[in-house]
């Protein structure tokens, strides 16, 4: 270890606070320090951090003078879309599908911190009848798209699952899909890889010690799949693999529709090479990031980043001006990702996160700050939408399209009752709109909500669902269809029409029955397993 | 007591389970169940049943083919009213005001027992800052659109205020407003009438037996109002204080504008003599009922008399067609009161309610039955609606105007905390809109709501409000803005424009200061004493 050559790099780059420790530090310890930082370009370090903190500062000033909707003529909506178009959309998806030209691109970074779990959110079982995790959903997802193509084209196209994890969420997402045998996909066609981390900054941009030995990091933020799709060679890859089309989300919306066909067919019949799916914005001050145009260039704009006013502002129709609310969930071109990974990766500026962060003062003592001390910085997926003049924004129902898990249930939303309960609300849907009936045991209707007007009457159906389900939301019937049975509803008639059916509901393959009840089991779930269970075979 | 003759009668309306246990009752009791049947008009009630059963039959049959969506040029909708148009309702609405004939009519005859109290749902402190009851605010909000009609008209208008309790209600409500001086208002002008009441039949149409010595009875639902307003002379008060508008709503609706102006303005400008405020319909299968047309013919359709079909058809605009979801939110002419209860009023039909009600067996045992074993029989306030083809809609924003208070906070929606929580985004807003700015102790701005972008940072600021507020709404800002001070909005700037605050805060006259801080107090509430306290002068 030539510990002077560093002390002198650290000094150029101010950083020598990093070997403050050195002396107290044993073998190994000073050789684990002194590669972690041998590993760190320190030059591009402060020069992030100088830029993203400039960013910031621009970011501080209100945008409401710069902001326009996005043109009429880049958008669809889902509602606004006469079947037959539809149609033409989910057909071409389909056809990109079953020619093996489509792949997912699942943004995997986080942890389950908030929901109060300490393993990524992917592995996370929701409290379904099934007690599937959501990467088993997404998974049965993708092999049911799949199955949809090659019903419509006759063609076995692959779409490969590409996941993005970081340092805390690589491994054990590794072991939970061996020990789950990939949910019925091939293993080479789930693609993991890792997304770098940045040391955290003092707010005067001095890296932290987590401890004497540690710098404390973090990963770069899901704006880092750019980088990593191109240092990892996963980009290549997907060139290899003969895809043109990637559909990429985030882990925890419970009802994200796999490579849905529609998006990728709206986006290609758009000819655009990167479009954003869209749910309304639901009232003006919504948590929500929009869509729009920040001086003719696409951006996702945060509320904080604008007035009430021109938050508040309405069409002539009534809808807020600005109402494309971004969901995390993206059309890019293979081409588009490669220009952007090859040519502007660099302009994407990160965004500073203030955070608690763990850190060892000048005595040596490890600190647990209670307020933010430092920055993380990040990157956001959706930066690169100002590459693209030739956009694709595509709106989409709230309640059919998502709901995502963030949450433990103490909180008031985005929790996994509410994802739960989204899965169920939608699920109903498709029975009912198949023409089937939910019932009582006494065999009386059950209505799929509480009615106001009736409300006493109705009142006591919700509180037997109440105690059935023993949660909290007093309108949910259980009612789970497998991804396995249908994508989104189709196929539903033969097994429910005009019939009756009593919740709680599963609707899954005979295939699944076993590994379903053997989950049923470890969980000690018996409620569940007393479900009006319809399987379906094959033939 | 001629109780051979009361046998008889009861005899001939197959009621003889009423002296069941004659025999066993002591004299007292004897007398009371001797008065009580006597009181009741057998005929009548079993009429009620035959209609209401009936009734119920046909609702049970899907309404679809039936329906149609309010016809436009019935509409108004408060997002697409241009401004100066909205300035003329309001000043319309303003004007009857000052002119003394506008009247606001609650209807409290519900308890709190979904919200776990035991007292009337108006007496309810949902934990503001100032502690203020459901029936303060909405007293104050009184006070305050007397003052505006003051301002602009120049007139000493009286809004009086009647208030439709039950049974359960009456005694409690009325002590309630005496102890607290009627918030400010005349004595005489807070009007408490009592609904009526019916007995509890069993699904064949025998009255229940509370005890051996009494008839189980319940209120008549919110369209009791009509029997009510005849029977207990309320109609003739109000046609004698000169009233030509009434304004009726739910007590339960934190965000209540009462005497609402700019709505009472609208439904005037349409000629209407029966208006109802509706909010758009979040999603298809929401747990509202809609405002529509049934056979020509207007009337409040619950989602579980149509199918989802039905409720998921939209309009080209992407509009659900049936979207106007009745809030219990009513504008009548008295004209049009006076009709109906002269004429109408025994056209409406009872809905029944399928309930659990306590009874006495054969055996005199009390049984707490834990299925529904009998029915009430309610009428509904919106029933009237098919009454008039001079009808008016008005569309408002939820967020501005309905939260309503139903359950207790373990529930998912309608809770305490949501409803807190509504209040203060509002206020919030109000502040925005004027110019004001909401900062941390630090100074640091405090935006309104987490950035989904910026999560992790805007997460440790919804973290510090949990802690603060020590509730489940992570977006919540406490703020709250006395309606003595603003109506909705109004002339806060100059006390808030270019300042910056630091939350929680609380706005009121100097006035309401010291019962304020008794009210705290008494809550041993001292968090909410820290506030940024601003009271304005008259002077």
């Amino acid at each position: 270890m030539d510990v002077e050559a560093l002390r002198i790099k650290l000094k150029n780059h101010d950083q020598e606070q990093l070997l403050q420790f050195w002396d107290e530090l044993n073998e190994e310890e000073k050789k684990s320090l002194y590669n972690e930082i041998n590993a760190i370009d320190l030059g591009e370090v402060n020069t992030f951090f100088k830029d993203a903190m400039a960013h910031a500062n621009e970011a501080s000033e209100k945008k409401d003078d710069r902001l326009q909707p996005v043109p009429s003529d880049v958008c669809g909506s889902i509602t606004r879309t006469d079947p037959k178009t539809l149609e033409n959309y989910r057909q071409t998806g389909l056809k990109a599908i079953g020619e093996g030209t489509v792949a997912v691109l699942l943004l995997a970074g986080g942890q389950g911190t908030r929901l109060g779990v300490n393993y990524p959110k992917g592995m996370y079982d929701v409290g379904l009848p099934s007690h599937k995790t959501l990467y088993q959903l997404q998974a049965e997802r993708i092999l049911k798209v799949q199955e949809l193509a090659l019903k419509l084209t006759g063609k076995h196209g692959v779409v490969p699952w590409f996941i993005m994890t970081s340092e805390a969420t690589k491994e054990p997402t590794e072991a939970f899909f061996k020990e789950n045998n990939y949910f019925g996909l091939q293993k080479e066609n789930v693609i993991l890889f890792e997304q770098h981390t940045l040391p955290c900054m003092t707010f005067k941009g001095k890296i932290i010690l987590g401890n004497k030995h540690k710098i404390a990091k973090a990963p770069d933020g899901n704006g880092g799949l750019y980088r990593a799709l191109k240092n990892r060679n996963v980009l290549q890859d997907i060139e290899n693999r003969g895809i043109k089309h990637v559909h990429v989300y985030c882990v925890d919306n419970i009802l994200v529709k796999m490579a849905d066909p529609t998006f990728i067919g709206f986006c290609m019949s758009k000819n655009s090479i990167c479009g954003a799916k869209v749910v309304e914005k639901a009232f003006a001050t919504e948590a929500v990031g929009v869509v729009c145009k920040v001086d003719g260039v696409y951006e996702v704009v945060e509320y904080s980043e604008i007035t009430t006013k021109t938050a508040e502002k309405r069409n002539p129709d009534g809808r807020l001006m600005f109402n494309a609310g971004n969901i995390c969930n993206h059309y890019f071109t293979v081409d588009f990702l490669k220009m952007v990974c090859r040519e502007r990766q660099n302009e994407l500026k990160h965004h500073i996160a203030k955070k608690k962060i763990p850190y060892v003062n000048d005595n040596g003592d490890l600190i647990k700050p209670s307020n933010p001390n430092g920055i993380k910085m990040e990157k956001f997926v959706f930066d690169v939408f100002q590459f693209t003049s030739n956009f694709a924004v595509w709106d989409v129902l709230r309640e059919d399209e998502f709901s995502p898990l963030k949450n433990a249930d103490s909180a008031a939303k985005d929790t996994p009752s509410t994802s739960r309960h989204a899965l169920y609300s939608l699920n109903q849907r498709f029975v009912l709109r198949a023409g089937g009936r939910f019932i009582h045991e006494d065999g009386t209707a059950i209505p799929l909500i509480p009615s106001k007007g009736k409300q006493t009457e109705k009142g006591d159906v919700a509180n037997n669902n109440i105690e059935r389900q023993n949660d909290k939301d007093e309108t949910a019937i259980v009612c789970e269809i497998s991804p396995l049975v249908t994508y989104e509803g189709e196929g539903l008639e033969e097994y429910v029409d005009k019939k009756d059916f009593v919740v709680p509901m599963l609707i899954q393959k005979d295939t699944e029955q076993h590994s379903t009840e053997a989950r049923q089991k470890a969980k000690g779930d018996d409620s569940k397993v007393k479900a009006t269970n319809i399987t379906i075979s094959d033939n």
